[in-house]
């Protein structure tokens, strides 16, 4: 656990008023690797709605830490990201999270702390609060409803910091992707069938054919795809000569 | 309205059980440009909760399309993108929102329409669902804690899309970043400045002059912030004479 970056990355609420948001954000960390919640002056939070939201991540908000003023629930911090969604004084250097992410990363890759700081759901952050902030963050929005949800703001700056920290490995495909000689026997075979299922006569062939490849090489084909499509050919070719018959296996 | 490609994003909800959810999701949809939300077989939605959770964005719930199957809400799309947080079979595909957002903007700039489908909180999508989808979309997340809450999920797959929409404005700095002259000024007045008030001698003054500007280069500095700085060294060098009388204006 305390090897990755990630575990460095702290979220700090300040002063949130409700307890279902709570538990979204510890919901929303776990999501994204991360699970050092600090909470700054909270309103007298309802916990039973905050575990309901957070779901499995209960552990998130058992584990959150509570400071009077974000200025102790930063004093750790080597980088202070604050968000804002307001324009105006101090709040000129704002960049999107996912211009942050990197910074954010590099700090905590060097052993630093980072918080990341989400003010009260109906004002945000006072100018006050965000002088205390090194970064400021601004999530890209429609200016006609520019305002985030609390829990949607920490979801967009969480997923931006853990999809650049590389630790999700995506899905890969099982199945190589077709090599040329490969595909060129399944077209052959469908060419034979196409013929056999009198599709089509020889003066047509080679435009048909054409059209047949542009189909199939829009996208990627793997090895799979193309032994289904060899299949289906030669299914094609055995009902032909049989009747329609179901096929041996 | 109609030019945007984001008017040809469609978010679907499938069977979605929770109003609060819904509400949610429309308020998501909004901060990222986005109006067209279709719901299909819902349950018995909780439409107070909805408006609640919907914030400023009651015009997404109300304009909202109702259809008794999936099929029926994605009948006019021509891309069909289903996230799953699971995965098995059907699943293979599965690429990450930033991975398709491009491939949706493409299409939605084509003129066609695109769908991105969430399945129920508890369940997703099955795989008849997903069999009619033509990308799968898997969202990055921590294998310990993989599944999002239905509106963080559609948040992501928006916000991915949003961005890569180019529609956003980043705020940019209204004064320009200072040139190398300006600077230089303003080290010579700092440099004279720490000489009056005694803060260094001959001796240590280049090196000195040398971390003031290690320190001063490692971010940006704009035009403002030179002309805050050479300020604050006029001011110096004025008080070092007047014994810290407040100086003229």
């Amino acid at each position: 656990m305390g090897t990755s970056p990630l575990d460095r990355i702290r979220v700090v609420l300040v002063a949130p008023l409700y307890g279902g948001n709570v538990g979204s954000v510890c919901r929303a960390m776990a999501n994204c690797g991360m699970s050092d919640l600090a909470v700054a002056a909270p309103a007298d939070l309802d916990l039973n709605e905050a575990r309901m939201m957070a779901c499995h991540a209960t552990h998130v908000l058992d584990g959150r830490s509570t400071f009077a003023t974000l200025a102790e629930a930063v004093a750790d911090c080597a980088a202070v990201m604050g968000t804002t969604a307001r324009r105006g004084l101090y709040r000129q250097h704002a960049r999107t999270p996912r211009e942050w992410a990197g910074k954010a990363l590099e700090a905590a890759e060097s052993g630093s702390r980072v918080a990341l700081v989400f003010g009260r759901e109906d004002k945000g952050l006072t100018n006050e609060e965000l002088a205390l902030c090194t970064h400021i963050v601004q999530i890209p929005s429609d200016p006609r409803c520019p305002s985030l949800n609390l829990a949607q703001a920490v979801m967009v700056c969480c997923h931006e910091i853990f999809v650049a920290s590389g630790t999700f490995e995506p899905q890969t495909e099982k199945s190589a992707e077709a090599p040329s000689a490969l595909r060129e026997r399944m077209f052959e075979l469908w060419e034979s069938a196409l013929f056999e299922i009198g599709f089509m006569k020889e003066d047509k062939a080679q435009h048909m054919m054409l059209g047949l490849r542009r189909i199939l090489s829009r996208g990627t084909l793997t090895e799979d795809d193309v032994k289904i499509l060899m299949g289906i050919a030669r299914q094609a070719k055995w009902a032909a000569r049989n009747g329609g018959q179901p096929g041996p296996e």
